[in-house]
C-alpha cells in the first residue's frame, strides 16, 4: 500500500510500504477515507525536532473497518470510524479519569505499540489499529462525503480546541481570548462559543483566518501582539484581562501573551505542543493567581459530546480544511501548511 | 508605641515608633491583640530576600478597633477584627471576582498605601488600617482568649491552606497530597479534609508535625522525598499519583515533588511564595495534563466561610501555634521558627 514517510526536513514522500495485518486479537484494520496534516507534523518538517531516520507520519484519520481480530467487541467490519491521534484501551484508570492520552496501554501512530508491533501512521491507505475497542469511535448511521471534514476534525483539532476551553474552565458569560489562529485555535473559538462565552477575542493577523474566526463566533479580533496586544485585550475586558485564555500555539511568546492577557484569578487552558519546552514564569502566575491547565488533549473522550453538534451543523469545524489533495500529493500538503498557504490540508487516499 | 523592625538578616528589634493616626476618612486604628510570624517573614530574616534599610514587618494580626474615620460604615469602635495579610477595598472588579489580593486599590502592611501614607506592620501595638470597610472582618459576638489562636489563623495560614485546596479543586472522595509541613501545609490538611478528601497524605519528616498532621486529618504520612517520595505516593493512589496536590513551600524542589506526585489529569494547588522564582517545567505538565493553579491567597474572602467551623471547633487551626511570646521577644520568635524549634509563634503586645 501507499503511505507517507518523512525522510528528513522538507523531504516528505509517499511510498510503497507493507500492507498492515492483524497482530493481536484486539486489532482492527482500517481503510483510510481521509487523513490530514497536523500543525505538530510541521515541527519535524521544519527540522525543529530531529528526524534521525525515515519514518511514517500522520496521526489524524477517519475510515472504514476492513478486518477485526477475534477479541474485538465494539467495532465491526464496515463501520465508519474516527481514530483519535493516539491509541488507548478505554478501560485503564487514566482512561476512566478522562485522560486517555495517558492510557497505561496506550501508544502513538507510526510507532511500535507495546504488544502487537508496528501501528501504521495515519497518512496512508490502511492502518493497523491496536486496542480497536478503546481507540476507535464508531460513527452511527450513514456518512456522506459532506460529513467527512467535520468528522475528521474530531480526530484531533476540534477535540483539542475543546480541551483548551474545558481546561480553562470556560463557562456561560465568560470573556475568552484565543491565542493562535491555526486550525486548533479556530476550533477553540468554536468551543468557547459553544460553552457559552459572551466575549471571544481571536488574536490573528491573517485576513482569511480572521474571517473564519468571526464565522466561528469570535466577537472581536486583535491583530496586535506583545504589550499592545495585552492592552487591546484589557480594553475589551474591564481593564483587567480575560477570564479564560486559550493558548493554541506552543511557543514561549504565545504562552507569555496568554499569561499576560488573563485577568487576576483567571485560567490559561493550553494545548499548543510546547516547542522546545518553554518554562513557565511562576512569579507572574503567583502574584495574579493565574492558573495554567491543559496538555495533550484526550480527544477520544470528547467525540461523543461533540459529534451530535457536528452532524447537526450547529458547529462547523470542517471549514478549517481549506485545501484537499490526493494522498500522493502529501509533500505539497506539508509545503502549503508550512508556507501558510493553507490552514489545514485534507489528504484522500 | 512599640513595633517590630527588621534591620538586617537576623537582626529583629522591637522599637519605639510613632503612634498611628487616622489619615483618610476610610481608615481605622486597631489595637493589636495578637500577631504572628509568617514563614515568608523568614525570607528577609535569612537574607534570601534583601533588606536595604530597616523597615517594619509583620502582616498577620487580630485586634480591637480604637478609632474609625468618618467614612467607615462596616466597622465600629470596640469591634474585634481579623485583618488579612493585605489591604483591599472589597468593591473593585478584582475583589468582586474573588481575587482581593489583586485589589486595584490594595496594598501591604508595613509600607505606604496609595492614598493615606504609611500602613503599619502587623507585629506592633497598633496599626493604621486603610480601606477599613474592605480590609477588616468583624467577628460577631464575644471573643474569649481561647478563640484568639484560631481567629488569628484566618488572617493568613488557614485561608492560605484553604486556597491551595480550592485552587487544586479538592472535592469529596479525592486523594490529596500536601507538600510542606509548616503552618500553611498543616492548614492545607485541615482544608482538604474539610472539603471531603478521602485520602490525605502529609509529606513530613518532623515527628511533632506528623502528629499534628494526623490530628488534622492526614490519613498517611510520607517521610521520603524525591523519587522515593513519589513512589510512596503512587503506592497509596492506584499507582498513578494523587488527584490533587497542595504545594505549600515555594521552592523548586517542592514544586517538582508536587508535579511528580500528581496523577495524569490532576491539579497542583500552590500557595508557597516562589522563592527566587522557580520556573515550571511545562513539558512535564503537558504530557500528563497536570495543571497548576493558585498564588497569593485572597484570604479576606474565605473568612466568612471558615469562621463558623473555627468557632465551633469543627476545625482547630489554632493548634499550629506551638509557642506564644510577648511582643518584646519578637527576635526569639523569629529564631525559634528559623531553627524549626517552633512551627508558628504568636506574639502578644
Amino acid at each position: 500500500m501507499l503511505a507517507t514517510v518523512i525522510h528528513a526536513p522538507r523531504d516528505i514522500r509517499v511510498e510503497e510500504v507493507p500492507d498492515p495485518s492483524l497482530s493481536t486479537g484486539g486489532d482492527a484494520i482500517v481503510r483510510v477515507v481521509a487523513a490530514c496534516v497536523c500543525g505538530s507534523d510541521l515541527w519535524p518538517y521544519r527540522g525543529v525536532t530531529p528526524t534521525e531516520e525515515p519514518h511514517r507520519i500522520g496521526h489524524e484519520f477517519v475510515g472504514v473497518v476492513e478486518e477485526v481480530g477475534p477479541d474485538v467487541r465494539e467495532v465491526s467490519v464496515g463501520d465508519f470510524v474516527i481514530a483519535p491521534f493516539y491509541v488507548c484501551d478505554g478501560t485503564c484508570v487514566n482512561c476512566a479519569n478522562g485522560v486517555s492520552t495517558s492510557c497505561l496501554k496506550g501508544g502513538w501512530w507510526g510507532s511500535d505499540d507495546r504488544v502487537g508491533g508496528f501501528a501504521d501512521g495515519g497518512q496512508g491507505e490502511r492502518v493497523r489499529v491496536p486496542l480497536a475497542d478503546g481507540t476507535l469511535f464508531v460513527v452511527p448511521g450513514p456518512v456522506s462525503d459532506e460529513d467527512i471534514p467535520g468528522l475528521l476534525t474530531l480526530s484531533d483539532v476540534m477535540g483539542t480546541g475543546h480541551h483548551a476551553a474545558v481546561s480553562a474552565g470556560v463557562g456561560p458569560g465568560d470573556s475568552v481570548v484565543v491565542v493562535g489562529d491555526g486550525a486548533v485555535g479556530l476550533c477553540a473559538i468554536i468551543a468557547a462559543k459553544r460553552l457559552g462565552a459572551s466575549i471571544v477575542v481571536a488574536m490573528s493577523r491573517h485576513p482569511q483566518r480572521q474571517a473564519l474566526a468571526r464565522e466561528f463566533g469570535a466577537t472581536h479580533i486583535v491583530a496586535e501582539r506583545g504589550k499592545e496586544g495585552v492592552e487591546r485585550v484589557r480594553e475589551l475586558t474591564s481593564g483587567i484581562g480575560a477570564d479564560r485564555v486559550l493558548e493554541c500555539v506552543g511557543t514561549k511568546e504565545s504562552m507569555d501573551q496568554a499569561l499576560r492577557s488573563t485577568r487576576p484569578g483567571g485560567m490559561v487552558g493550553y494545548v499548543g505542543v510546547p516547542n522546545g519546552g518553554p518554562e513557565l514564569p511562576i512569579r507572574v502566575m503567583f502574584g495574579r493567581n493565574v492558573g495554567v491547565n491543559g496538555g495533550v488533549a484526550p480527544v477520544r473522550g470528547y467525540i461523543e459530546e461533540l459529534l451530535p453538534d457536528v452532524r447537526s451543523g450547529a458547529i462547523k469545524p470542517g471549514l478549517v480544511f481549506d485545501l484537499v489533495l490526493p494522498l500522493a500529493e502529501a509533500a505539497e500538503a506539508y509545503a502549503a501548511m508550512d508556507e501558510r498557504r493553507a490552514t489545514k490540508v485534507m489528504l484522500q487516499p
